[in-house]
């Protein structure tokens, strides 16, 4: 009996040993909803690849199943899948949400707003991450940035645009706050699902529409069926975001916490990256094949306008809510400091490079 | 004895099950030697930052000691330390090791090379990450990107530069692949240590010199005693780098390596945005301060002749070692793809939003 005691204590020793190390290795099952199908690279890349690290990075702990728009059938209705808990976190675009929250609108881009270097800074070195946690905690969600596709372009017009005038009961698919701001200057905007796109744009039932950039807009083929194709302005740097819901985050070990967390900067990261060299291999390719495609910019009073009706735009939801005035207000204090930085930097290196070509 | 058996049977079945448990959270001790001081930030932030996540994700049992150049005494001298085995990583700039190999100089910038979003394009969708692997791998090391400062300003001069002439005699502290060039144009190259940088462009000792950008510039002080401020065109992109002994990372277990390779990615993210967001802020404090600094460019017949004498130097060496023609090329062929992106996305976007100013 007297082994026994001993043999008791040692095992007792052991259980306890082994739990201590088994709270940092607890089994998670997590399910993450797209507002995009899983096949839709590189939107998709994030949230794919961060299962595969987490997972990896716990030895098979903590295992978050990702599941695209094909089985949630919901594009939008994710945010409300992880605020009430069906789904412990998504991969989306904060601005769907316009109309939940106006607020939601900061966290992706917004016409003429920061680059992807300024809407990065200011979201870890000001307030960004503050007013991200403010305006989601609302609704028991954390959010995080979640991979951006960096300028947007303008979008394939079928003719030139040279004045103003020229937008007036122009057809264009634009949709969301920047359809907003092109409604005002009399354009008829219209809301067509990306899949009937370019029958629509071939047949003239649309004018013109925006996507993505090159990366992405190639694998629709509108450059087969409108010649003209602006540079951005409207969506300088489309930030994805990971919506979390909170109490099962709070449930996590908190080194599952960081490990999650780190997962999601590193992927982020890398999805500008995967865009922007799928952008300039598509945009050699299309120029290859349809040599006499036409990169311009909207004329300089076109400019004028699109910014003067931005800024009426935001006016309209800054005066409704005080909320939104703030975040407003705190992005254009931070970008009158970084644009200064932006073109004495890369800017003026890109111009100069022009030079000595 | 019977109940001796199962007893025994119990906890070797416990011991085991521990062991599996155990081998994924594996007490591992490293040390991590900096080129720099621990002080000098955002520098020393990611591998600080490095340590610090690896930590926490896993419970304290991967630990990092990172040590400062205060402490190595030997800036350049981490390469062999690593190599040796004397520290397990180092957090280093690649390019300081061209007299060992000139093919280092690829993977932390060189004159009128990539931007930060073409470089690291390059990196992990292009072959930017195989050479790296090709060139530190001859040495017994792995190696990864380790944080960017962005476009590095051309440098504080006590004089405007209107003429190739006025390049001629010049005493300039520009160290590394830059200096060759500059040296090409007549400069007079000087080596300085950073401490006596002030007092040296101050007392005429130097008529210019070039350090990093205005959020480490600041703290400098150059502001105070040369009032032109060139913009960028010799470090347009300039990437920390990670070494690692292959050797001491091939014996951690799986998922340590990932979870080490997913925080180098977030913590070198992570060092462009502080370090944009305090270039940003230092700008503006400099130009309230001293509102008489003019940032200008160099002259276009002054570009053009930085640019022949950097393909010059890339020649010389490249007609010497095989592979670093072929890195150059890959590089070459690369940026031709991306800068028509980058002109197309940002540079545009910068141009339009200057014109609704």
């Amino acid at each position: 009996m007297k082994y026994m005691f001993k043999l008791i204590l040692i095992i007792s020793t052991i259980l306890l040993f082994a739990d201590s190390s088994f709270a940092s290795s607890k089994r998670v099952h997590w399910r993450m909803a797209l507002s995009w199908p899983s096949t839709l690279t590189p939107l998709a890349n994030p949230p794919i690849k961060l299962a595969k690290l987490v997972k990896k990075m716990t030895n098979g702990k903590f295992v978050i199943k990702v599941e695209g728009a094909e089985k949630t059938k919901s594009a939008l209705g994710v945010f409300d899948m992880v605020k009430g808990g069906a789904y412990q976190m998504d991969h989306t675009g904060s601005y769907y949400y316009i109309g939940k929250d106006p607020n939601t609108v900061w966290f992706t881009t917004v016409p003429w707003g920061m680059t992807k270097a300024e809407q990065d800074a200011w979201y870890y070195y000001g307030n960004g991450m503050k007013y991200m946690e403010k305006v989601y905690g609302k609704y028991g969600m954390l959010a995080f940035p979640g991979g951006n596709t960096g300028v947007q372009m303008g979008g394939w017009f079928k003719k030139e645009i040279n004045t103003v005038n020229d937008l007036k009961g122009l057809k264009m698919r634009i949709p969301g706050f920047a359809g907003k701001v092109m409604a005002r200057l009399g354009v008829n905007v219209v809301n067509i699902p990306g899949g009937e796109l370019y029958t629509s744009l071939d047949r003239g039932t649309i004018d013109a529409l925006e996507w993505v950039g090159p990366g992405m807009d190639i694998k629709m083929g509108f450059y087969k069926v409108a010649p003209y194709y602006y540079t951005g302005w409207h969506e300088p740097a489309s930030e994805m975001t990971f919506l979390i819901n909170k109490k099962a985050y709070n449930k996590l070990p908190k080194n599952y916490q960081v490990i999650l967390k780190t997962a999601m900067r590193a992927v982020s990261a890398d999805m500008f990256m995967e865009n922007f060299a799928d952008s300039a291999t598509a945009w050699a390719k299309i120029k290859k094949e349809y040599p006499g495609i036409k990169v311009e910019t909207f004329p300089k009073p076109v400019l004028k306008a699109m910014k003067k009706a931005t800024d009426e735009v935001m006016q309209s939801y800054a005066s409704k809510n005080p909320l939104f005035k703030e975040i407003w207000n705190d992005q254009k204090a931070f970008m009158a400091k970084a644009r200064k930085w932006s073109y004495m930097s890369r800017y003026y290196y890109l111009q100069a490079s022009k030079e000595v070509q």
